[in-house]
């Protein structure tokens, strides 16, 4: 069965999340708006019953489920991405809701007013909100990572257990996103992070990630996603 | 097994959502902190190989599950207030996820600068932000949560088949926070969603939910809470 996954074109965005839990398994899928465009998100909405708040939202089969999360939460069982032990999948989900709260912190760094104005329409509120997210914010997200990858009973190697889940790779795209939008800050606090480090260039080297990253199936960061880079916000 | 509940004594803030689980489904819980203070919070989390990045967080025996709505999950199969039905199952969850993003921005309307500074600090950004949350986002949510209970085929007594899950409660909750902190935009609103109202009114009449609510174990609402009643921000 092919999965269908309905996300924004243009941007890797919250979409990516999915798209990546798909190529690290090798599963089949459709970028679905990539081939038709962004209307059809809107029109699969307009009867469903579960219709999702937002995109992404990915169909199996008559199956709709939406909200990043909750798409890592189904597609970790049948891709092998979360642990089976019960206390182990709870603690995978855990920390990928704590990745997309911080992934949403990265966000409202250039929309602290709201996603319904520019940056530029918001810019010094922006330069304001940047300044807490570099000094208090990040850090405190980036010594949780670092503090239960230290605190892994199976070891570093892995956020959970002593297997690849769908964390590590969300960790991995936070990661990149930050690395992007934040080159400075990342310059100087990247060397206190060794463990995240090894766990995002592990994931990497995987070999079907580093074919998807090399594809064009994997687009560039920019000024439309999740994590932009504004210089001003990263002194 | 008694369940034990972490959250900062105070507010009802994000502790209450898996508070109204416990007392909805009047399961044996301690509520730890408003018993020996503030501080066993940390304590707790000082040594787990599974901290919470924030609080709540619950212990079920060795079991420590953090992020409200995780809670909710393992709570909900546990309490019966979780469709068994895995669709169902996890739509419950998308929905709690929709909400906790909700009751997120509702916090921002008065800290869209960071958390880690007052209000008073954040004031007219939080002018700003505010007429965002009121034009554009709060009836965006509530069209969400209408549309689904018009088209639940179960009918709308219920945001999920034709039972109570915490989804309904959590509803209930966000809405209980949105109309105390903004009154005159409910008073305006209010007439258009009388699905989500009658949810709600069918939620506080529960008897145990309506023997928690005339309890002093359910707190006032206040202005260190996630929603907050600023006149200025409720024009």
């Amino acid at each position: 069965m092919t999965y269908e996954l309905y996300y924004w074109t243009g941007i890797q965005g919250r979409g990516e999340y999915a798209r990546l839990a798909l190529e690290a398994a090798g599963a089949p899928y459709r970028d679905v708006a990539r081939k038709e465009g962004d209307h059809v998100i809107a029109e699969v909405g307009r009867t469903l019953a579960t219709p999702s708040f937002a995109p992404p939202f990915l169909k199996d089969g008559s199956l709709v489920v939406g909200q990043v999360a909750v798409i890592l939460l189904y597609l970790g069982d049948r891709l092998d991405l979360a642990p089976k032990d019960e206390r182990l999948r709870l603690w995978t989900h855990q920390i990928q809701l704590t990745i997309a709260d911080f992934v949403l912190e990265g966000h409202d760094v250039h929309h602290p007013i709201g996603a319904g104005r520019y940056y530029e329409e918001q810019k010094p509120e922006s330069l304001r909100r940047a300044e807490e997210f570099r000094k208090e914010r990040v850090p405190k997200f980036l010594d949780w990572f670092e503090t239960i990858l230290a605190r892994n009973p199976e070891g570093p190697a892995h956020l959970v257990g002593n297997h690849l889940t769908y964390a590590d790779l969300s960790l991995f795209q936070a990661m990149s996103g930050l690395t992007y939008a934040f080159p400075n800050l990342m310059k100087r606090l990247g060397p206190k992070y060794g463990k995240i480090d090894a766990v995002c260039k592990r994931v990497e080297k995987l070999p079907r990630i580093a074919a998807y990253l090399a594809s064009d199936r994997r687009l560039a960061p920019n000024e439309s996603d999740l994590f932009r880079h504004y210089p001003e916000l990263d002194p």
